[in-house]
């Protein structure tokens, strides 16, 4: 038997919970957060018992972490964990600044323990459908690749000002995307941006809008759009061109069915937001998590995502405020 | 040059004059219509002379003739054109009975001339890539084949008068399209119909809504639905089902544009009815018909195709009076 | 906690099993199999008992039972059942007869209990959703139903041998899904059908490939169209046409990736199976009877619905005997 | 009867006389080409003399000009016909130099004489009906645009040499989608690129892979993509999001056939290149000019269209130069 502290008790730590409580040789032993009922209410749930996390920790029978806790307490809960030789399941960012997502990955490292980053969308079948067509020739050599990425309506502002703006926060998952899929390192970085959606997030420093352009050393293009707001759904389509053909992933929609009349055909509008889209992927990211405390598997998103997703979100950043193409 | 008479200044004598006229090398010298303005109206946009059909036919420059008239002067128009040795191109149906199709066929075939009837949906390049691709093989042997064929909203009571009933008026293209594709004789035909769009049509003895079933000797099926009235427009598709496959052709839309909003994807209805549908079939339908006239072509569908195709509308007819399948 | 017993330990016994177990308040207690490893099996995984169907049935702690055992047994289980006052859930087809079915719905019906038959179709959500669209009045008066039914490859002979044939094994679902849609009672059907697939199915006196066609009183239309081999998975499609629009449900796909390239725009072919296909209506199907164990539901599906559908399956019989349409 | 002169009897050429020489009150009645013998097939075909610019401008009766003919004789003979007040028609680019161009279209101005740039997107019915949708309304305001377009194969070296590079031959195309879409002047060009098709290509100094982000005053933020190369066929699609849907141009594909096997579902490729593509926007491009002649409409591109998008191409060459954005 597997036992796993879950860290975070909110809405996406639930989702991990359910995921992993899945396994009928996984035991959720332990729930840390520090609203207390949120944390009580999946102990029940799972039978897990509500402790701190200094115990959670101490404890030798516990095998890994799951840390879905607020962003600023991900570096230090990490190398907490990595300390104790837990096997260390987080979600992205690790953290803001890159400086300190270093300091933390050299004391994971050090450590030697299975460190997985939740980059939820490397799991997802779609997206591993198109990986597999380019690594199997499919449309011959990349060349150009564009990543749609548009939540269906933003954060409220108070979270706006504490995610470490649009770049850091939202294209991270993009950003990680590209490098997953072009399979080389950006060296360039263009961003530009703007407030469409609401002017409430310009006035709290962000951008709501925002195109990014990225270069590999070989010359591979990408082109990343963000939109915090689409009313259709989530708009998550990623289209891989090159010189052989081109491969691309549409949106998963509501249903099936079409009605047509006189006003024309209409058809299901896109899933909702992330929880309904991703439902696969953020199981078998857990499957993975479970398959690599078994020393059965690696993490697909390793602590390198973490930060290399994070120096690109830097460099747009970089790139918006100086309206120069960023080198790498 | 080639002469041409035409007989019919109505909307589809107009279409296959405008068709015929963009050859260079053909002249229509003659539009004959009982109604004169019509035909003066034609015969002025082409440079041709309004006469009656004795002159025409008895004008040995005339090549060829196109008989766009009323259904009731079809048979008759044939015979004289065929003993005056004129090409022959005749708008479906031949005539409403079996009985006097044959005796014109029979004169048709006596006198040696080209004929061609206008089922034009055997010159759609859509069908003609689905009859291709049947040929070639990609579908294995055929099996199935389910035809799907509405009309906007239906013609006048009047006309449905004097059209001779749904199956040989409207479903005879579908026979026809039937006949083409399985490539091998019907022996068994059912029909099973109502009436639903408009109570006036049953009152006139016809209905509007129908589906028949077919069967040839080595047990293909075929399934043909028809309604009068199709709220979105005309309803023109055709799957054919195989051993190894499947094939379909969908219907022509207006654009390619499309709308996502909150209540869903929105793309465009299918063209309007059969003037925009088969606008390039009727193009080729009579490129089909010069080249016959210059020996350098056969017709698609011949006079035997008239034929049969009125020969299981009748079977339909009866199949639908007494509830039983009809073997031919 | 609500106890359960499963008769048949086969693959949907498996199935309706795990889709029962993820209910927290739900327990297995009894597994039934006469094929003893397969009964230990399921029993060891969610902590049953194997026992008789005597046992079981004599225990009153036994809230319902899921039969899911061979078509041969479902009668005489469910009046045993129904006997013992339990809340029934019966695969399709509840026999082969109609005069069994009379006869066991007839102690079901004096019992008083709770059952559903599993036309597990009525619980797909793309169904639903157009069942709704058409109860919503989105295509105005529905006049013409298409029901696309083909299964990826057939059964071996030995099932076909005792399956009851095609329309009583195959087509079944499809009746019941041209009654639920219809929404009123067929009043003639028609069938044509042939042997096209395997020669041996022929052999066993059965047909591979068929067509139906419907007609309600008020003059609704629908037609079927079956294949027991489809080379590109499970094909299940459902058109419905009416006054004011047409609703279509088109087949799940294996993904949303597409590939273009100079042979043109590949997409992923239909999911393979009922097992995929229908992963969802499955899981649903066993909410409701869990919810109308509880009185909070009535079954989307009862008996009547094994029953009509059964008496339009020995109509489609008749009339491929007699090629006549068969009243009712 | 409107008299044309036709300069420039290649490919482009032909296809302009064709659509010209469709309205039965327009007349072509010279042909201007360096190369008698391609001067002399179209003249023939049309009826028209072969002659030398200086004799056709000279001639009162010549009302206006089609000027096809390479891009280095654009200017200058936009020069001379307006000088000689006639109407103009000039496929784009005016000139490869801002600075020719801003000369040309002041003789242009002065001499007040109707001009139409050769911008032919703009006529096409797709994306006239997508500008149709922007300006009613139905995706509220724009937000992002993304325009893909990839050309079949690249054209020989020779041409690339003269032709100005990628961004003033092809993307300028795109620039003039954007500017008529995004209807607000662009502030900020960045572009990226590379040489991924053909070596060849670099050797040449220009690029045949690139992206171009533009960003206008309020904050619109458009993506382009282009590449000398798209295995499939011509690749021409535009998506316009903004605060209420999305609107999408697809591709014009070959046929609506659909072929579904074992390997998935295929359907056609988009249509090869320009003349297939654009073959409605020709046509009613010179319907417009036609109009123009006769006072009846204004070119939906003008001069100044010629111009700005020419800018924004200069501008994108310096930007990709120095890696930094380009503020107009």
């Amino acid at each position: 038997m597997i036992n796993v502290c879950l860290f975070g008790a909110g809405r996406i730590g639930a989702v991990h919970a359910a995921n992993i409580a899945r396994h009928s040789e996984v035991n959720i032993c332990y729930v840390v957060d520090a609203y207390e009922p949120a944390a009580q209410k999946l102990a029940t749930l799972y039978g897990a018992t509500v402790v701190s996390a200094e115990h959670a920790l101490a404890d030798p029978k516990v095998d890994g972490v799951i840390i879905a806790s607020s962003t600023n307490t991900h570096a230090n809960l990490m190398e907490l964990a990595a300390r104790a030789k837990k096997a260390i399941f987080c979600e992205k960012p690790v953290d803001l600044s890159v400086k300190r997502v270093r300091e933390c990955l050299a004391i994971v490292k050090e450590m030697g323990v299975v460190c997985s980053i939740g980059f939820n969308r490397r799991y997802d079948p779609q997206f591993s459908a198109l990986k597999q067509a380019i690594v199997a020739g499919e449309i011959g050599n990349l060349e150009m690749l564009t990543i749609t990425s548009r939540d269906p309506s933003p954060p409220p502002i108070e979270y706006i000002e504490v995610s470490g703006g649009l770049f850091r926060d939202m294209m991270i998952h993009d950003f990680d995307m590209a490098r997953w899929l072009l399979d080389e390192e950006v060296v360039e970085v263009f961003a530009t941006a703007s407030c469409q959606v609401d002017a409430a997030i310009g006035s709290a420093g962000d951008v709501d809008t925002a195109l990014v352009t990225l270069k590999t050393a070989s010359g591979k293009l990408c082109q990343i759009s963000n939109s915090r707001r689409a009313s259709y759904g989530y708009d998550q389509r990623v289209e891989a061109f090159g010189s052989k053909g081109m491969a691309q992933v549409a949106n998963q929609t509501e249903s099936t069915l079409t009605l047509t009349n006189g006003l024309g055909r209409m058809s299901a509008k896109p899933e909702y937001f992330f929880l309904e889209r991703y439902n696969n992927a953020y199981r078998l990211e857990l499957d993975n998590f479970v398959a690599c405390i078994r020393n059965e598997a690696v993490p697909v998103a390793g602590p390198m995502e973490g930060l290399q997703s994070l120096i690109l979100a830097e460099a747009a950043v970089e790139s918006l405020r100086t309206a120069k193409a960023i080198s790498l």
